[in-house]
């Protein structure tokens, strides 16, 4: 029987759809990941090549690999989606209301090596990945003009990327979108109602139920969240009520790359290295410090399409159990 | 210059993204489509394989052809997302809410022609499909546990559909999805506030200022909306208010179709068939007589993909300009 779930967090349904659905091993693609090189001539992200980026904004160097080699290093986007010109103002005409695309769009390149996923790099190379993520997100949030920073990984084709060479993204708006606003006032009301914070709540429910949980650290914790979107949506949800994932702390860094390469491990090696979105969810710059939301990473694989039904109601189809997907990623040696 | 463009019926920001713009041309594919077979023998939506399907809610003849030829056939999905089992009991399990899958997922088999799409069909077909569907949202609105009845159509891989015969789906749910909800309430406001439905002001705002129509007939005008999501986006607004898609009359059904197929086939020749979703907005069943709303088509070509950014914060980037994309709309033989 099919079944609707309730996301408490964001109170959107979800449809569990039984009658379609589709064992976790059923998702696991037969191929292996092909192999590549660890330099590619053309492209602008390997090593020799920094050219052919704009001036980086950051960098961690490679201290012992000589002069110009680094580790992460942080760029604009060629093509940016929004550009640091312009202002806050609105436009309107007639009916029709518009503002500059005033903004920062970003890549972090994660690694020199054009090869190398998250899931096989080095743990301090993914521990440096999150200290820039860190380092972009506490230069932007001084941008008074800035509302959201937004931290997102494309892994994929599917997942909406070309450029082969692992990097993230970082996109800052000058507006609150509608949909974080909207989540963001969810777990407002849910503060105002009960004093809590709503996905602190969600995380001890699922520490205390066990069926979805992937896996625990000293500060995090993963899990298949009740309410799932896609088969093998994936939560880390810090253990310490902070708002803002600038605020994560030196000491935390380490604990969280190791949680997200071991997410990333599984998928890799679990499911024949399937396409996948991460984001960064952290409440807009002016709420930093309220106490209504934690900041968390959200992992979305797209072994899915999303079709008319999705578009045009917002609803999710799920095709499979997150009870059973948690315990078929938990059980994976990762 | 990028620029942020609200859309005035949701409120929510596109960022049309100047700096990576593609012209009009540049989505079209050069491949021509692939030629099929009007009928597949393996197919459960073709002729003679009736069996192949659960028992039909809903068939238009063939008088001329003979016994138990069809027109259109709808019949119900077998592999349901929702069934109609259970009640619109809410049960709450700790903070965790939930309910029956309550239901209707419907397959509209548009054709006997299994390589005719609806680009190719004569105009008579489209019609009767038309018909069909209004047949069916006559019918399910009876069902008192049902609260939204979506229409929509996936054709193509990337919009989510393997089955090349042509059909569209209905999916009737027993909530009101929070996305239909918000943007309900957002006319609601309007209406409040203005005493005008908000999309019969876009409509005449866009036929006076002309730059985004697409195409205009006695009833319907087609339109590249303001604030854009997607290249290509296409709605289609009638000229006459009413919330409810069911309550579309005879003699509106055949200039419906009419507008609907151009457009598709104009992007069939003109875009090289591309891969797209379309989607009938039509009022919560409750809401049906409220003034707040009129129903309308959206078309959502699959042209790029919905990556991180877009995933996390449910703003969209749209890579090309709407103005650009109607003028070569327009301009399109079809």
């Amino acid at each position: 029987m099919p079944e609707l779930r309730q996301d408490p967090a964001t109170r959107e349904w979800v449809i569990i759809a039984t009658e379609r659905a589709r064992r976790p091993h059923d998702f696991q693609k037969k191929a292996p990941p092909s192999p590549s090189a660890a330099r590619d001539a053309g492209c602008p992200f390997c090593p020799d090549n920094e050219h052919m980026t704009p001036e980086q904004d950051f960098v961690i160097p490679d201290t012992g690999a000589g002069d110009g080699r680094w580790r992460v290093r942080v760029v604009p986007n060629k093509f940016a989606a929004l550009l640091p010109q312009g202002g806050p103002e609105r436009r309107q005409s007639g009916i029709f209301r518009e503002m500059a695309g005033y903004g920062k769009h970003e890549v972090i390149i994660e690694t020199p090596r054009h090869d190398q996923p998250i899931a096989l790099m080095d743990r301090l190379q993914v521990e440096d990945i999150v200290r820039a993520y860190r380092a972009r997100y506490r230069a932007l949030r001084e941008d008074t003009n800035l509302e959201l920073i937004l931290i997102f990984k494309n892994h994929g084709r599917a997942a909406g990327t070309s450029l082969a060479h692992p990097h993230s993204q970082l996109v800052a708006t000058p507006v609150v979108p509608t949909t974080i606003r909207l989540r963001y006032d969810t777990a407002t009301r849910y503060h105002d109602d009960t004093g809590q914070c709503i996905y602190c709540v969600i995380r001890d429910e699922e520490l205390k139920r066990g069926e979805r949980i992937v896996l625990e650290s000293e500060e995090f914790v993963a899990v298949h969240p009740y309410a799932s979107r896609v088969p093998f949506e994936t939560w880390i949800l810090p253990r310490r009520h902070d708002s803002c994932f600038g605020h994560i702390a030196d000491e935390s860094l380490s604990d969280f790359a190791a949680v997200l390469q071991t997410l990333l491990r599984k998928m890799y090696f679990g499911l024949g290295n399937p396409d996948f979105n991460y984001v960064v969810h952290t409440a807009p710059i002016e709420d930093e410090d309220k106490h209504y939301y934690i900041w968390h990473l959200q992992i979305l694989p797209r072994l899915t399409v999303q079709a008319g039904f999705e578009l045009g109601s917002g609803m999710h189809i799920n095709v499979a159990l997150p009870e059973e997907t948690a315990a078929f990623m938990r059980e994976l040696e990762a």
